[in-house]
């Protein structure tokens, strides 16, 4: 049987993906400020033997819904966000398999400087780091830098894969293997024959010298990647190790699986697909749905709409419950609105769930284990990014009962796997 | 008694100040890249009531020697480099009270960005992160970012005004006392109100938006400053709560101290004044001399020279032993250069010691003492920022050796004050 990857997906913020939730009084989200509440919960997902914590992270603010800020700054819809790479030193500290793939945007970094964020992420994690690679959607983030508004979709994609050479030629090409010999008795800590400078240019930067750090256990950390469209999914074919959809029924995430596959082995390569997915689990079934209404009771289908006006650009304060709702001429996520195939609000905001848009799966430990072993062979999935709800509990509880069940059926590891993250992936 | 207070000297890289030490057989900065190596340093400061870490960094390589990066390599002369920031995490979560002061180059960096980074240390720390404010002096690291040479140097600290001014208005303006409400019972996390969007430019930048971080225990991160040209003096005047001073002679010292401290008084404001040292200590004079030629025979004076090049704008390498050292036409640290009053080269390497420019302090504890307190006498300083030489065993002397002979005598705490990084130091 394929055996499950999981990640869990988080924000260095209070309302991530399910929004509302923090006001439910076992939750802990507004810790976010704590290195304990990250610690705790590095813990308990290596105790689970998750590959991987995934920490999403957004440099603007959700201010489509109502044409401001407001109403994310009301129901805290990811808003405050706090630096995720800043999060990883101490829960890696903490843990010895986990890794930690962190998102960052191109647009707010100068590549010759990240590699050097990246390179001392991946020393330090002794080679447990994973990048997220985005360019950006939201205008807020646009405007938020200086820029007069997002580039075009296909211009941020080509600025991504001039970002990502420099950064590879960087990690890969700058120290040769053997460059570096700590010899003590000839006084030699690097063979400068061995070191060469890089150069290379990109829309809005250029760069000249040598990497300054020398050479991690991974050099390059494992690429992910979620973008859906048709050049983002070319993107992922030609850079990513790791690709995380999210798509409503199995055929679209069959259809879009099988192509991300197709075109990454018309590369030579191959790739790891993660669903986004949530789960509500208890003993029972009737203790897991008690549980959900129980959540349910403090979502916030507001925040959710919030949230999606963002990530889609449509403004939906503005919009009427009976519009249907249609890919706006902005640059959003596409494929987000797209997926909803014109949908009227109304229908969109019963469709809603736990405040957000991914219909949960809610059970007891054999259902939701069957549900996503289920999902992973109609869809051909390597494993799942699972969001959270009321943290830190519900990775406590998939953990104490979803992974022993897995386990049971052989659909999930006992052990890690030794080496980098990216050995425990791909061997 | 004046209380004296100490930071220690630090650098995510392997030769720091003291150059050719890491070939000692006792000395463990190889393993720079380990997070359990900052985090034994950061619990042993700690220990020793400290009040900080400083930790320094740069950019580029000193390539000036030789006109090439190679004795910097061979030497490990502060290359490789890994990024500072990401150290602090981990160190935070392993200590209570240790501040933190960072160097970070405003050249390499958004200030939108860059002020989230300090928020989000702020929160992890519990309010104990500073910030080193540093401009840039390598050509190195200018061409690293893709510019063709160093802006001048008076044009880059107008640069780190406009910087500065504008994290502070992310920091002090963007949320009022009291925007965050945490109010689960009437679902509103902020009072959108109370919070409101920056907008500022500066050379090669703008941003407009709210500051993405909820306010953090200090707002704004501990100011540190270390340039001591006039226009680094009047910088520290207007901005820096700690300022570090090197020189090499007590009336030296005094003066710099008295001009700072007056500068900073005509514009209202209170500094407090550190000067860099090296010490080598054990439990007896005879003992201490012995460790210390002990130490000296792993130096490495070319490595000094290395370094000296880089950060003057001079090629030792090139120079003729009998030269006088003058100030190039470079954006080198002029002030290291009128600091040696024209001394030739010849005198310039034999006044070098432990593989740097400090002359150490050498001795047994109560002469260590003594030295320190007549050093913060004559020349009215606060306190110490202490470099590495064998580490960690220097630091693990000091603390166990030095501070209890300082607290014997009334001129060292014995215990941390309550509170932030800003009210240990200024209350």
């Amino acid at each position: 049987m394929r055996q499950l990857r999981l990640h869990a997906f988080e924000m260095n913020t209070v309302g991530h993906i399910q929004q509302g939730l923090w006001r439910h009084p076992r939750d802990q989200s507004r810790h976010y400020t704590r290195l304990d509440h990250w610690v705790s919960l590095a813990r308990t997902l290596e105790r689970g033997l998750f590959d991987g914590l995934f920490l999403a992270d957004v440099l603007g603010t959700y201010d489509v819904y109502g044409g401001s800020p407001e109403a994310a700054l009301r129901g805290a819809v990811q808003v405050p966000a706090n630096d995720p790479l800043l999060l990883i030193p101490a829960m890696a500290h903490a843990t010895r398999h986990l890794g930690f793939a962190v998102t960052a945007n191109i647009a707010a970094e100068h590549p010759f400087v990240f590699a050097r964020r990246m390179s001392t992420l991946d020393h330090l994690t002794a080679g447990r780091i994973g990048w997220n690679v985005v360019t950006g959607y939201l205008e807020s983030a646009a405007r938020a830098l200086g820029l007069p508004r997002q580039p075009g979709h296909d211009a941020r994609y080509d600025a991504a894969d001039a970002f990502l050479a420099a950064a590879r030629d960087l990690w890969l090409t700058s120290w040769e293997d053997g460059a570096v010999l700590r010899d003590r008795a000839a006084g030699i800590y690097t063979d400068p024959a061995r070191v060469r400078p890089v150069t290379a240019s990109g829309p809005g930067w250029s760069l000249h010298g040598i990497h300054l750090s020398e050479p991690s256990p991974q050099r390059v950390p494992v690429i992910y990647q979620a973008g859906a469209s048709g050049r983002g999914r070319r993107f992922a074919a030609e850079h990513a190790e790791c690709v995380f959809v999210n798509a409503t029924t199995k055929p679209q995430v069959a259809r879009l699986v099988a192509d991300l596959r197709a075109q990454a082995a018309s590369l030579g390569r191959r790739l790891l697909v993660f669903m986004g997915a949530t789960v509500v689990v208890s003993t029972t079934a009737a203790a897991a749905h008690a549980k959900h209404a129980e959540y349910e009771a403090y979502a916030s289908p507001e925040g959710a709409l919030v949230h999606s006006a963002g990530s889609m650009g449509i403004d939906f304060a503005a919009l009427p419950q009976d519009a249907p709702i249609l890919a706006p001429a902005t640059q959003a996520i596409l494929s987000n609105v797209e997926a909803l195939g014109g949908t009227t609000k109304r229908a969109f905001i019963n469709s809603l769930s736990l405040g957000g848009r991914q219909p949960p799966i809610v059970g007891a430990p054999a259902e939701v284990a069957d549900a996503l072993i289920a999902w992973s062979e109609a869809a051909d999935l390597d494993g799942f990014i699972l969001a959270r709800t009321v943290t830190p509990e519900c990775f406590v509880d998939f953990v104490d009962l979803v992974v022993p069940e897995l386990q049971s059926r052989g659909a999930y590891k006992t052990a890690y796997a030794p080496g980098t993250l990216r050995e425990k992936l791909f061997t």
